[in-house]
């Protein structure tokens, strides 16, 4: 199996992405289709060690900036790193593509070029967020800022398949995001999704939950809209650094909790890597007709390395397929 | 000065209510008058050493449950705790309220029978959350799900006032929750909300902010509809909890970190104090004609402690009455 990874797209430029990639691919087991400007891929590869990993180069030369206009890159810039890692998917030479490039152009070129799978309106940002209990799946964390009622049953349908196949959840449960737990709280979008929700079939749905059961995990799935979604997940990811700020001025204020903190470094490491926002590595699109993964922006090492996973594990589960043919049996039982 | 407490409100009963307004009463130097059936008020008081706190007992037979019917509950116990202790600062005699009990209820009676400030179609719910830098004020936090783009534009006016007044921040800066910092960011209501603010008078607008920028401290007010705002503050709290969760795990896995960890116990709870989200001990009602603070239904003891603080400094620093001036120059300005 191939991904094909957009090269150029990010902060911190192809070595970082590469690099990344290239250990994700040899942990994994998977090959790689670099896209970008051949010579600064190329370049970056030299830079390390490539040992036991298949990789092609494949010539990008629009670069897309990080805050341009999605629309515009999108229709001007043909040949990006993007469109061409695309492509691939759809024409069968990777299984699935990884961009952390400009997320608005990863969405719209994913749409134009993959199309929607039949019976998704819009598709959905998913990301597994860390919980009491391991991860809850969270979407839309910034797709659709303001989606209609109708589009969170389908997420709650994507989120369930995607929760059963790569997470292993068997009869995955679905919470709705809301300001409350009782069925009367809520926006208006959250009150007649949540009417929806309630007689929707294909999925477990539990009622609403707030913000602090993310967290807790309790539920596997969490459905919101992609405003919310995206202030909640930025939000989590804010408070867990504040924490762990405030813990290092603390612990580094006097010798002795110097020395004690000292002791406790294995300990805080694994709190990092059990809370660490980043460690997910990247968020599934789910809704197209492809595999896609959106990377952080300021994704780092790790970040790429485990964003391949997230890509390779879609691919082997069969997620696409699994979301299409859950959705047409459902569309089919309310017809 | 005088606060008065709905004393049967809240998830934990009388008995820890009053112990904690007695003990606000003594360490903010104020008088209390307790609201709530006579007898079970006075048995709560008898528990506890009330020395040096001067203490009125009014008698409020209606009991509201914490999920009743906001609507219902107001129309039909008009003596319950909530409803005698705001009939209390309406007639002045006493400066400002608190209750833990059902805030649907709180919301609803204070806007009935307190009346809303000339020039705020809605109150705001108000509380400052902890960050990098202290605190930044967050509002809305609950009390609109689905505000109308001015209501955003008074909120951040109101939300100004109270930073400088209450919170001693000259020239707050406000920031605009979004899920993006570019101003072409948000959902139809944030982006209508934005081209209000970059012209509004009376704030210094800082453009959108991020769920992560609140828990930054970026800015000073970080305005939002209440429905966003009460999922990233709830969002906040879980995933602080769950650091401290995980930790927790971590911390006692063996002899070695827990011997450390005891080393560590002063340093543990010096973080705890400043990121407690309980520690500010309540939200403030903002927009209407009286001081109201509104308490978590599961308060403890210390947050009803604090909860008598935030009404002691909130009317000390008079930021009703400035807030009323604030709101009639600017809409005089603008007329």
């Amino acid at each position: 199996m191939r991904v094909a990874v957009d090269a150029v797209g990010g902060d911190h430029g192809p070595d970082v992405i590469v690099a990344g990639v290239v250990a994700g691919a040899r942990r994994f087991g998977v090959d790689l289709l670099l896209t970008g400007p051949e010579a600064e891929v190329r370049r970056a590869l030299s830079r390390i060690d490539t040992s036991g990993v298949k990789i092609e180069v494949r010539d990008a030369p629009d670069l897309i900036a990080m805050d341009e206009s999605p629309a515009q890159a999108v229709r001007r810039k043909t040949r990006s790193g993007i469109a061409i890692a695309l492509e691939a998917v759809k024409k069968g030479e990777a299984g699935g593509m990884v961009s952390a490039g400009n997320s608005g152009a990863v969405m719209a070129s994913a749409l134009m070029q993959l199309g929607r799978i039949p019976g998704v309106d819009r598709p959905a940002i998913a990301s597994p967020l860390p919980s009491m209990n391991g991860y809850s799946l969270v979407l839309d964390l910034g797709a659709v800022t303001d989606p209609r009622p109708q589009s969170l049953v389908q997420f709650a349908q994507m989120g369930s398949v995607y929760a059963e196949r790569v997470m292993g959840v068997a009869h995955p449960t679905v919470g709705l995001l809301s300001n409350g737990e009782e069925a009367t709280k809520g926006n208006a979008l959250v009150q007649e999704a949540h009417a929806l929700l309630a007689v929707a079939p294909g999925i477990r749905f539990h009622g609403n939950v707030e913000g602090r059961d993310i967290p807790r995990g309790i539920v596997d799935v969490v459905v919101t809209d992609g405003f919310t979604g995206n202030v909640a997940l930025k939000t989590a990811e804010g408070a867990a650094a504040l924490v762990a700020e405030v813990m290092r001025e603390e612990l580094t204020s006097s010798l002795l909790t110097k020395l004690a903190a000292g002791l406790l470094k294995p300990a805080f490491r694994r709190v990092k890597k059990r809370i660490d926002y980043s460690e997910t590595g990247g968020a599934l699109l789910l809704g197209t007709n492809g595999v896609v993964v959106i990377a952080h922006g300021r994704s780092n090492v790790t970040a790429m390395e485990n964003a391949v996973g997230v890509a390779a594990r879609a691919c082997q589960s069969g997620v696409t397929e699994a979301i299409a043919a859950a959705l047409l049996v459902l569309s089919t039982d309310v017809a």
